[in-house]
């Protein structure tokens, strides 16, 4: 037998004591005894109640110290005054997680965020894991352990299904249940986290990729609290082979402030979790909706195998948008074979044969089509996954029964492929084709988004990432003083990032030396502490020819004198004018959430008109480097655009891993690092930065 | 009494025949009668029916001519074989408007479309409209008028509701029409148009803007054929107060090879749809369920008056993000008054208070705070929509009644707001909300994105656009031959279009005497009527000091005579140096469907890498302009970043509505029209043609 996952006792325990039940299986304090009773809970109850012998026919403690056995489980629904007391006994009897329903901390300002990080404390130092406080609790309903009052269970005991879902918000996380049990897909596990004291959504992903009968997970968080938890959880879902589809609210500055005063969350850059989601395999939804669409499409007990989508219609109108859908969400609609346009014509004369085929209304006299058509897409086509369209057809008192036992015939036929069906129809007759394993949508567009993202998630399962490089060793820390611009590229040199070769120089005579070996053409910039936007104060000379070295040395300090006349000036930085290739900008911020991250865009009015940047968490390696580099709009400009010769990818890939690792090895020691430009030279001719500047803390 | 609409024979007759009526109603040649007799239609029915001499119990007449009274409307249901002779009779008789169901027309090829080309001319001339042929006909509920056989109305009689829906589809329009009522509108005019061998979805659009009873108007189309019937259309549409929301597929290079496939129609550009809708002041949907969700915002008996929302929550999580919804739609979330935020705190102490207002689950003790929340939103805030938010309550046995009282109590007081709910209900409970003028939705997100729609229209409709401007009078014909570089120069600036000035030189002498008047710095480009594109035969020379003006002459011609050895040569022009400003790329092209459409964009890379681009269709006012300049991404670029001066925008708009006009007035008459450079100088400075090219049939 494995070994239990370190969130069994929160999840699965064997016994659970339950703080302030009540006797009135109506009341919120009577509510979580209830659901336990209701959905056979395996393990022992022990109510505690110092008013009752019993509760709901359970025998009742008056403590917990009272309890005889051992108590793996505590839910605490008692209000704060009394929260402490119960999280102390739970420790002295042994307790090892504790579900914590008690609002009044971290939400309500800075003096419960004290109050909050004392039970945290407590709770740690005495070796509980605590879920809460302020939430509403979680589910295991494959147990029948069910600590919350939250109303999904209100209407009775609801059976186990195979999505599992973890919510920051507990009510929240209550209407997207609803929302999914609506939509036919019922939730096995939930988890509802609340303040996130200990347990964090990034544990929910955690012990729902170990659970073996959870086929995706479903989140919705307003902000990620740990990093590491998060990339740990969520690389350990993908290993499990299960899709992770998260929504991220406080995106917007509206929504941020608003999600900063209810969980007192740091929100962090919504640019920066969407490219973290991407790098991490985490599929992001946009809204409710597109969540539980997509949880939906991901938990039809099988997965499309490629991006390669038949579509088959009735309507020759729901084709020409499902193409569209399709083209718009990346997937593939490859053209039939000549052979098999030719047979689908032979069938029908006027339907289309290329991919959308278009049956006409032609089935409604020859129903056996369908069943042709699914055998040429899906047999001798062999397309992975398909999406077809039958109108009304699934209620209509003719057509039916027929088109049912087509369409269910084929999916046990095909059971590796992946069947979606646009149809309208009543709620019965949708769960009649989703217990054969068919997705069903009323809209033809949705059915190919649902269809699209299943493919993603099934493309990342298919191919985990390398795992990222470790952070460059042996590097020596930044120092905590003020970083010069030729300081910073030394330090960047010495991480093996290709700078420019500069001398600083101290007089006219040390720049013309310096000159000679640096090429005809030159860049001066002046050197001061006191300096840090040289071009404003006419810091910088371009294009100076190497036997004017001098005389530009004595002009661009006359220059600072008076522009900047109390500036400490520390030299002059003489290096060669280059200017063959793209220029780009690479740096590193410091995210709230994500720590250090890289950003890449190309130069100038790219990165500061258009905002066509990515970014990627750090430390990565260069084939990630890659589809980061892959991103940007402009991306076209680097593959040799306008009669220039394509740039050197492979260089920038390396240098921005190389980034991503140093940055990662000198994390907390800087506020952010920029390098612009980064030249970017023709294939094989390598990067090289012109300008870095480093700052620290 | 205003005059009858000119196509109140199609769509309101006074009497129907029906060729081909079947007794059976239960088959599809039978319906049609069937739902006639089932939705009460007031007028005189005269199934056609060699055979019977009652069919479903009315009358029936051998042939057309027997008819005794005069026919307004003829429903043609027989095969091809049959279907030109019964036009012909309903010619003979005087009936005015046609539906034509029968299909094997220009859906199956060049001898189908010659057919039906040979029926549009034969109704043509016999002064009959005709709806198809191949389309699934058309319901005016209103007057029980129902010539379709499609599903809609199989269950029996559907009342008539507040959506007018045209859709060129027959059977995909069937399927919006049950998802419009699966989403609680009922339609009460359908028109599908099929092969448009007459009538087209603007048509239908035309009529639905003069129906009293029609709140909004939802379309399906493959293509638009006709430009100017759809903007007369939509305009009158506009004027009468109803939204248009158009759902246009075949976008994508599959979708269009699919619709040119299924139509026969011209796709024309998706960019073009895009920009000319929003212009046309006609709403876009993306896909089936946008379209079904926005007629649904728009068919509330109300519609918000400005883009200001309140959202109120009874989740912290629902509020944050209905606030990110609202920054991607647009939609404005101004934070309460600072006494109205003190208002709130003391009722509720952790309430959010500024916008979203979340007041916890509070409102269980104490509902009264839900009215409380309303009259301080929409009475003391006068905020003109709000979305609220309040999970499960809706159906919970204890909130579900004193929710509903507060709501639509509220939806009472406050006539003028408009209201939409986020709740998950059953659809009994639903309908009760809607009937008091609200609208529901079981995602907060959707909500949010359904009422940004319904503000989008409504702004439209309260200001309508300024008439567009003539196209620009007394311009000679563009010529029919090839218009070189200085003569399209010379043509744009008879337009008023500013140009470079510029000089034919022949000689070196001439290039001399020229530059004397143009400035110290030159550029001179090689005139030849072979060459296209001059750079890629050296072509131009840039700044070029005057003084050098003969010698760039000669190097100029030499250069020509060895890239370019066969071209005749007409000349060099000589024109200044102009480098100070922004530039910008102005062109028409001519659309196969909007004909005469102005692209705009930045120059070089923006356009070339980012397609950073938008168009207009011709003509178009400056006002209409500069909204097309501030729809570009870069148009930052144009108001003075990096440290320049802003841009004259004002010139730049006129120019765009200049060329706008020359453009409509041209049209036929040129392939393309391309000024790039437009320099754009700095405000006041105006803007100046640099190059342009003028392509002809």
């Amino acid at each position: 037998m494995a070994d239990p996952h370190p969130l069994a006792a929160l999840l699965a325990p064997r016994s659970v004591a339950i703080f302030g039940a009540s006797n009135d299986p109506e009341r919120i304090s009577g509510r979580p005894l209830r659901y336990f009773l209701e959905a056979g809970y395996s393990g022992v109850l022990y109510p505690i109640n110092p008013n009752r012998a019993t509760v709901q026919g359970v025998p009742a403690y008056p403590d917990l110290a009272s309890v005889p056995g051992p108590v793996d489980f505590a839910l605490i629904a008692v209000p704060a005054a009394l929260a402490t007391g119960a999280l102390e006994a739970s420790i002295d009897k042994g307790v090892q997680a504790v579900v914590m329903f008690t609002a009044g901390y971290a939400e309500t300002g800075e003096e419960g965020r004290k109050a909050q990080e004392r039970i945290a404390e407590l709770a740690r130092r005495g070796g509980v894991r605590l879920c809460g406080p302020n939430c509403l609790g979680l589910f295991n309903l494959r147990t029948g352990h069910t600590p919350t009052f939250g109303s999904y269970l209100e209407e009775g005991p609801e059976r186990p299904g195979p999505l599992g879902m973890v919510t920051q918000s507990g009510a929240f996380g209550t209407h997207l249940l609803a929302l999914a049990k609506r939509r036919g897909i019922l939730s096995g596990v939930w988890i509802s986290t609340g303040n996130e004291a200990d347990i964090q959504v990034a544990d929910g992903i955690s012990f729902l990729a170990d659970d073996p009968e959870t086929e995706a997970i479903a989140c919705y968080m307003e902000a990620i609290k740990d990093r590491e938890r998060f990339i740990d959880a969520v690389t350990r879902a993908r290993a499990s082979g299960k899709p992770v589809i998260a929504m991220k609210v406080g995106g917007s500055v509206v929504g941020a402030a608003a999600a900063a005063s209810h969980t007192a969350s740091l929100a962090g850059s919504d640019a920066i979790y969407d490219t973290a989601f991407r790098q991490l395999g985490v599929e992001r939804a946009v809204s409710p909706e597109d969540l539980i669409e997509i949880a939906y499409a991901c938990t039809r007990g099988r997965l499309p195998r490629s991006r390669r989508l038949a579509v088959m219609t009735v309507s020759g109108g729901a084709g020409v948008l499902m193409a569209d859908a399709a083209e718009r969400e990346g997937v593939e609609l490859t053209p039939l074979s000549a052979e098999a346009q030719a047979e689908v014509v032979s069938w029908v004369p006027f339907a289309a044969a290329r991919n959308p085929v278009d049956l006409t209304a032609q089935p409604l006299n020859e129903p056996e089509l369908i069943d042709k058509g699914f055998d040429l897409l899906l047999g001798r086509e062999e397309f992975p996954a398909i999406a077809a369209f039958f109108l009304l057809w699934a209620s209509s008192p003719k057509m039916g029964e027929i088109l049912f036992r087509s369409v269910s015939q084929a999916a046990a036929r095909y059971p590796d492929r992946y069947f979606a069906l646009s149809v309208i129809a009543r709620e019965e007759v949708r769960r009649r084709y989703e217990k054969a394993g068919i997705a069903i949508f009323e809209d033809p567009w949705r059915a190919v988004e649902a269809v699209a993202a299943a493919m993603r998630c099934a493309e990342r399962l298919a191919e985990p990432p390398a795992p990222p490089p470790a952070p460059l060793d042996g590097l020596p820390p930044l120092p905590k003083r003020r970083i010069g611009e030729n300081e910073a590229k030394r330090i960047l040199a010495g991480a093996g990032i290709p700078v420019v070769p500069e001398h600083l120089a101290t007089s006219a005579a040390e720049a013309t030396a310096a000159a000679a070996a640096l090429g005809d053409r030159l860049v001066l910039k002046i050197l001061s502490s006191d300096i840090l936007h040289k071009t404003e104060v006419g810091g910088v000379l371009l294009d100076v020819p190497a036997a004017e070295a001098a005389d530009a040395y004595d002009r661009l300090i006359a220059q600072i004198r008076a522009t900047a006349p109390n500036a400490r000036i520390d030299g002059v930085l003489v290096s060669p004018m280059l200017r063959d290739g793209v220029e780009t900008i690479i740096g590193v911020q410091n995210d709230p959430v994500f720590g250090p991250v890289v950003m890449f865009g190309l130069g100038g009015i790219f990165v500061e008109v258009m905002r066509d940047i990515t970014f990627r968490i750090a430390p990565f390696a260069p084939e990630e480097a890659r589809r980061m580099i892959g991103e940007i709009k402009g991306a076209a400009l680097l593959e040799g655009t306008r009669g220039k010769p394509p740039a050197d990818i492979d260089a920038l890939a390396e240098v921005l891993s190389r980034l991503s690792r140093f940055a990662a090895a000198q994390a907390g020691r800087f506020t952010s690092i920029e390098i612009n430009p980064l030249l970017v030279r023709q294939r094989g001719a390598g990067v090289v930065a012109l300008d870095a500047l480093i700052l620290t803390a």
